[in-house]
């Protein structure tokens, strides 16, 4: 009953294997080998675009060095009200970016909107060099409260962006569970709508560290080797990471990975709905589901064995108060989820409301 | 007709007298020399409390500096919507702190409440180390609307926030209109209030470029020394802040200057009330205005010659929605503003109306 | 022939299978977990002292964050001239510790000695806050020359600097060559000699990506946990990291490891000995080789197929200099390196010189 | 007897009364004034160029802001080994740029040489993103020995550095006691030789606080103004430093007051060389006089009222080594430096030499 997170998984068989395999021998240092040249050539194929790609080990320095090749240090981000880089990665943008702010646009809304945006322009001063010039829009997909963009969402997001100056950042931590859920081309939901540059994550869905910087705007790339370096997250051998990206997107390794997960979100949000002492406060579209339920309940669940999150109510919808009662939860299945949790998970819920 | 910032007047007569006074033959520079040494002991019979003053040159490094007293790099400062630390000094916070997180927490509000800080604390996600800790409380007297905060306001914001683990800070740009305004003493609203660093600045009041950081809580001064130091903000011939100061405090200097530009305010805003056509957002308390005027008349005023800006739209209060032909402008007053600056504004309006 | 750098291998078997196993099944994420538990456990038994321990997975992360745990940004640590904080690592330092400055204080010396430090505070200019403070020493082991600090030379280095008010960092990328090649205990080079904090690779003797930041003194640990967080260098599934140092120090398996590098290195440098056309230039003590060599010798060996890097200049001893036909190499060994490596990389300089 | 520094000295008469003419009345805030736009007028008129100049309260955020202005954090800054971007601005250089990297190339040397510049780029590792980049050249006009650089040495200097990627920055807090001294054209010994950015100091001679950074090379001042803004040194009330620059310019009232300094100093260099106790260890080219004498007559000097610095020793010249009897000292002259002042000095000196 491991629905805290999916990071809570290690990486697939498969990667493992792959990671042995490429560990033979000897190779050139720091990315300058075989193992990331075939990485490369993979997400060349997978997105069916020429890429400017760097590797690093974590989500956090993912989005923070792909922020820092968008902003100078007196300009701003904008950002959903509870996205992973303004909630979840300390003050790490602000670090990597010499200063630059992240500013939340949305509040209790499940998605960045049209209109999100449309309203901060409306009422924003723009007094350089008094005022920080907002310069870069960042989306997660899919997003933090389990919602996944449509291409169509993405390309006006992505347009409006590019009329007002801003270029797009989209953090991909999950980019395989939207791309499962939308049935979808990788381009599709990326550089085709307008997608600057994107953090492509398989840690959360069976690597084992693995990060991908991916511009495909590549004048942006410019002097991403110095930051990266700089920040200590150009690791020596780096053949660790080229390998992890072979063998998750070999023979749509990543495709068998989300589908799972995705599948056993769906299972596990409608074996929810047989209970009416849970609500489910956003449609569960990827791989993770928002309910709040008595917090008498979720205290037993926790003392059976099962592993999950409280979520800050700041990002409830905003019609939802919390009563003290109550309590807002959030489940993530992985690839590694079997029915067994989802049916024991059910079974005390079963036994307890009676 | 110079409504546009108390800044567009030079400085007092006095106060020009006294630099000049100070100007003659040697002294160490750097600060330690007799005129500040004088401003440090005047400042404390001011407050009534003994003191670790430092001076600066520009609003924007006394309060950046002030904050980064305050918080470690991953914490956060909450301010309101529209404070100048957030909307006037670029990211001047984040650059001194090394990248904390100014936060937000009213919208469209006239005053930070305890309400705001109460909504904030009750739905903030504390997870560290990712998510920031929240660590200072920034209010500025007299604020960004204008508005006076009371010393039993002060107390109750200073109070919750100590009980939370924050120091406060307040921003004085113009702390001695709010003083004027509140015919109290400045421990009243200063540390007795429960305020742990103070920026008062004389810039705005009769001043050429001066503002005293001021400690009460004398503990967060530690490192000041080196990081005023080292953002370029010790100047050598220190004398030139001393006998500023000394002149802005002898024989209440500041209030007959605080006095003039509050009353003037006040006489304006009274004037103005005979327009149906203008609309005051908040009370004239110290001496600042916000009206919403037809846009065509805000254009007749600036070509007969006044001179005020447009204020953006986010700081007007939450149920005014602006058409296109209508704008949100401030006016401010200042020791330099006659009473012929009025009557002529007034008639252009009254011209225009016919 | 790979005698490029100890990162050109991959992980020792032994440790590629203890990460599987480690693999399986959930855990906590974020170093919560048995195996980064087991990790420190191991690493206390190692040093025999109490430890505050942090996981990174690059060398540069490591010492990067040590220092930035010892230096404010208006302070300045102390080096070698060519330590790899300083030549190797970008502007690291300077971006994890908020720009505090490195200062090498050798030139052309295989290590730093007393006679350096004393030098250099015997002519130091200390006027705070004008003149940034010197406030940490950072030492490499084994060093940037190959050679190897003994523990009295590290008393000596580490008393001094506490006396004057420094840290001391101990850059241990590698400890382990230098522990093998001393002949001593773990605890004997490191908190007993006075090390504050100990950046410990195993990423460059057998590991995968696994760097340990070792407090001995755990009073400077306090924000650690912020900085990596901040800087993304917490992984998520942290027990990649766990799992390779209790593999490394299971079994005196890294003894093995640098046992056979150091070795080879020992080797590889007898052998060269025969050849009047090489010239060592400091005694092989741990797994570098520093030689000078005609370059036209250089270019034959590296067409080949052998692998080196040739050296700047600058690290040569003092009175070397090197004229055009000539080159300064650096030769190292890891766990990999055969005795088949050497005598191959031997047979072509003999050929070579008839 | 105050030989401590130019800086212990007021603003000039002249300097003073232009301030207070500009002080009448109400202009545009933050330089956006009339007496701003006669200061950029009359520099470019003193250089016979086209300037881009921003105006900045301190010769620290004037160094520094120009030095961002040429490198990017992960670059380095050429200088001298006693610069005083090195040894007495804190880490402010690190501070502005981000963390770029001063790095000292002279030791024990009057001046910055084109051998200094051939040593260090002969040895220099260039392996990026693992070493640092070499971007700039910082030196001093004149500089931290009293040394002034000929229009062909700086020729020379800027050549090489521009051969080698380098852009230049001058600084020049005494730069025109160095124009005095070489009497030739402020062209000719700043972008006439090369100079790409000057940083023209007036405070160290007759100005209150008033420094200019001078972009000759006008497209790197790009992103200047918001770099000012966010290091808190655009000041409201502009046209004080306008009015600073105009009265310095004035009828050449700069050229009278350098004059007077420089002849002043070369009359006490003169009066010294009577003493045998006394050995100067630079020519005296300017407005400094370095000396080395009795510890015992320095001590004599003080009790009786000189005021003047010792110096540290890691500026002597590289042949000169101190005993503990010994001192080294800086004597600095002003625009009010007087014969009596000299005189004074003198006879304690003589008196106490019996």
């Amino acid at each position: 009953m491991e629905f805290g997170s999916d990071n809570q998984a290690g990486a697939s068989e498969k990667i493992l294997e792959i990671i042995a395999e490429a560990n033979t021998g000897f190779t050139h240092g720091y990315g300058d080998d075989h193992w990331c040249n075939r990485a490369v050539e993979a997400l060349e194929t997978f997105f069916g675009h020429p890429l400017t790609v760097f590797f690093v080990a974590t989500g956090t320095a993912a989005n923070s060095l792909a922020l820092a090749s968008l902003v100078k240090p007196w300009e701003t981000v904008l950002c959903h009200h509870h996205a992973h880089i303004y909630l979840d990665e300390s003050t790490a943008p602000e670090f990597f970016t010499g200063g630059a702010r992240p500013i939340p646009i949305t509040r209790n809304a499940g998605k960045v909107t049209l209109r999100h945006l449309e309203n901060y322009f409306a009422t924003l001063a723009q007094e350089p060099p008094h005022t920080p010039a907002c310069r870069a829009l960042s989306i997660t997909q899919a997003n933090e409260a389990g919602q996944v963009y449509t291409a169509e969402e993405l390309r006006q997001l992505c347009s409006f962006a590019h009329g007002h100056g801003l270029n797009v950042h989209l953090d991909g931590a999950r980019f395989v569970n939207a791309l499962v859920a939308l049935r979808c081309s990788a381009a599709e939901i990326s550089w085709k709508a307008g997608v600057d540059i994107l953090t492509l994550g398989a840690t959360k869905c069976g690597g084992l560290a693995a990060e991908a910087v991916i511009f495909f705007n590549r004048d942006l790339a410019t002097d991403f080797a110095q930051k990266r370096k700089r920040s200590g997250h150009l690791i020596s051998k780096g053949r660790f990471f080229g390998a992890q990206f072979v063998g998750w997107l070999q023979d749509n390794h990543w495709q068998e990975l989300a589908t799972h997960a995705n599948t056993k979100a769906a299972e596990l949000a409608n074996a929810l709905e047989e209970f009416p002492q849970i609500t489910r406060q956003w449609p569960c579209q990827a791989n993770e589901i928002f309910i709040t339920m008595p917090r008498q309940l979720a205290d037993t669940l926790h003392q059976q064995g099962a592993s999950f999150y409280e979520w800050p109510s700041l990002a409830l919808p905003r019609d939802v108060t919390l009563d003290k009662k109550t309590c807002f939860v959030r489940l993530v299945t992985s690839f590694l989820t079997t029915d067994e949790h989802i049916s024991r998970f059910c079974t005390i819920i079963r036994n307890n409301a009676c």
